[in-house]
């Protein structure tokens, strides 16, 4: 059973939102993804939003862009928290998403990450953090997770110096 | 019963979208106006978009601001022409209500307006406008209209040479 | 005899509107298209915005792109609906389209849709809207449409699980 | 013991970030709150990180202007979630805190609510909702939240209708 | 006779423009002024940008705020030299304005100039140094007024060291 | 002797600024061309602007790009109207070329065109106009350019119905 | 003698730029304040900066706005390291002047500073820095000076607890 | 022993940060180079910026992108003088690097440069120029740079004029 819903508007946002669910992945945490738009599913997306926490969903990941509504009116059906990625737009770059997604009003939060792929990444490491505040297997594989980037920091200190 | 049925998120922008009403009430056209919020009344916004073609509507105005995503959603659910007002942010002057309201996704469109009370009005004109392509007493009524914005011109040269 | 008019200020102009005239076919609604450029073609512009009412339109949509005046000096001229796509500006990437076209005054109205393609399907989906208001069989074909977005996204979520 | 850490940079964020605290307490949610500044005392929102899971928070929230490096600095020390709250700053509206804090790079997320007030006010529901997917009495606190947000429109409903 | 033409779109753009008109009476060039509405008085404009060099006129400065037409759409109609004030805008603080003059199409230029009334007073100094490159007279009480320009650095010198 | 000075800061500007220099030779308008780099060369340009009047210039035309001093730097040493030609910056895309060049305090105008090829062919054709003012033949081949404008789009109409 | 040279477009800047002369004062690190023009006074300009090393000058901070030319052009003129401050602009609030500023070509640079106040102050605190790599008693000011900053939150924490 | 140190937070920012290294050469000034990420490695971070001034280095380069917080946090950290190198980010084009390094609070400067490669190697050449204010030999290679800066635009010119 998923602890963890990532959704998204269209099949093209996939090769984004993929981060997400990988990452969700090395970190152990289950998860189901779904194609729900806001704009040509709607009934759907209120079908998701209210059924989410009683399937056993901790958090919902919404992936979108342009005038991106899927997490913020997923985020008005449910109490469960959601975390908004803002895909790149196509001519504006994503600055319309970020701002749909971030500036919502007082009363109905959404969690915004950064702008496409290193955002969907990131949804997928907060959803981890999430339960990692409650269940101490996640706790530490978030810990070893953050080891592995400074891991990781070595090597490329490895590969500077021999630029020399 | 009313042509065209005035929305928006909050009683706070009832000082914006009055204008829309205004201009609707100069122009001879009938309307409805409700507080309809997207996050906070999801339900109600479905029902309201749902329902309004067959009470009689002919254009929905939907006034938002921020993260703005009730012009959009409307949208989604009906297949009246939907007009959306960007209503001023408090700190982003309503360019992220702007952005939220106009970069709708292929196949779900949202007749835009400028940013704030100008938006408004002219919101209610364009309501206006797609009746009277219709209708010739709203037509002419639009004629009147534009008759009044060339004769206040007149009024503003005199007080221009007034100051000389 | 076409109810909605299309058109453009350059013949650059027409991969982005050739997207309003494709859905207007889809949807069954007659449409002419016409190069009129604001600032080429000045006297052409005023004549087509004051003819376009008795030779039939009920709709108008007016690409252009930067400085883009076409939509709005349209509308000056007429009391029919204006529509106006931002088309995506070589170096700015359309904001500035998107600026000049929806940020018009009080009182004379222009309908913004999305930069781009999308917007251009968009306006010719509102143009429909517009006069599916008040006829029928345009009422019907919109709803057809609504409803093949929704089974688009069926086809996408059975190529997502495909992914799994 | 608190569940939630409320920090900020200085003492004039209160007003903003006050309303984080109001939230949480209306939500039954314990919370404690400090002033730590990323650039002043880094040390101590070093501590601070590094404390924050073993003393029992579960949430962080951090909130901060401009140039906004403490909630990214104290997500890059602790494995629980940090809440960014963008503060306006003086001269850019909060669009450089908007941007400081949510373009985190893929690694270290922030979950960065909208700017000002309304953000900070989300920040607290955000932490509440995080809580709540394991704790059965935040849960129906937010429920009831949920609810009183609708009740509000209600009220509002009511209003503009006496101003007929 | 008028050498220069300033018009604006509406009498509240007078407290902006008025600078240009200063000025140039400051530098013995004269002016006329009127009220012209690209939005409201399309025709007017049209026989305005018509008349202009036939009744003398070298120059033409056009103030306008928002979507901003008015200087774009007389260049349209004359080959005089154009220049553009941005007008603040009521929301975007005259950012629409700028990109709606400066952001024309090649072929017709618009010589735009700074926001608000900064740019109004340099509208009138450059429509003068436009004159200033065929008549003497103008030239030299342009070399006067920049004098005038590093006067005023010296007694704003004394002023600061005024304030040890 | 050159009437219009044609000046950019550096040889990557050439693809750039030589749309200009073509307009003028097409409109029968003398021009020289030079690079003066406001940082590179600053004594260069002092000069430059110096002698500018006593050498017969009418109009300088000055590209830059990024954080673009030329433009301004000139018109602080001459009072010849000077033209500034927003270059397309690497990374801003001409945002910050197009501010710097526009946004002169009050006092030293500079002649602001668009962002690019467009602009330097705006800059071209404004130079030939402000001296068109006073040349009767440059007024002429104003006219002739631009009633090839307009034949430009009778083309492109053609080309348009083509396309059926 | 001076080792750090404060100048400014104009007197109205002093408001702001008297935090860089102020927070020098209290570092121990002499300076001289000046109004210099780039665009009133370029000759002025290119002397100050001509004279700057030899006068013993070791940091230049200049403060401009909007088109802000006035760091980028002592930065041509001299080898001294050139710190800028963007000052607020009247319409666009310093992204003007900050852009203006910081996308300096490369081969010149400038040290940017934030915009207003805070960025005055800095650019004292920075020429103190800088003075600090090679002067032991202007780093002890600077170590005193960043506990102070230390110590300033200390008495903020209070204050918030205060509130309780 | 090094007097420059060139940090950045991914081996992918060394293709620009590469300049700043180059161009310190060219200068005679030595410099050592790591990757020290604030977010991956917070605590190197700390001791890199805590040992700086002891181990002889006069001034920091530090190059980052996107939440750009590394030349903050070692400005915290430290009282030598941080040069910011906002690196180009993936969607934004390096305006959120721009905003996130320069927008500091007053008492912790960065001194930022331009974004991407011109911003690196300004970097490389502002470090000198806070050397060469108290050592002459580089303040000698300076003069010799901007020599060569010169000579560079008499190469351009000779292109330009082949050009004819």
């Amino acid at each position: 059973m998923a602890e963890v819903g990532v959704i998204m508007g269209s099949i093209s946002d996939w090769t984004i939102m993929e981060e997400a669910c990988t990452v969700l992945g090395e970190l152990g945490v289950s998860y189901e993804k779904e194609i729900i738009s806001a704009h040509r599913t709607p009934e759907d997306m209120f079908v998701y939003a209210e059924e989410a926490r009683e399937k056993g969903l901790k958090v919902i990941i919404a992936g979108a862009g342009g005038a991106a509504h899927l997490p913020g009116m997923v985020a008005s059906k449910t109490t469960l928290p959601v975390i908004g990625v803002p895909v790149e737009s196509k001519s504006l770059n994503g600055i319309d998403s970020l701002l749909s997604i971030a500036q919502m009003p007082g009363g109905v939060p959404v969690a915004t990450v950064s702008i496409g792929k290193a955002g969907a990444k990131n949804a997928g490491i907060l959803a981890a953090e999430m339960i990692g505040s409650f269940d101490g297997a996640t706790a530490r594989a978030l810990d070893l997770y953050k080891q592995g980037l400074r891991d990781k920091v070595e090597d490329m200190r490895r590969e500077l110096h021999e630029r020399d």
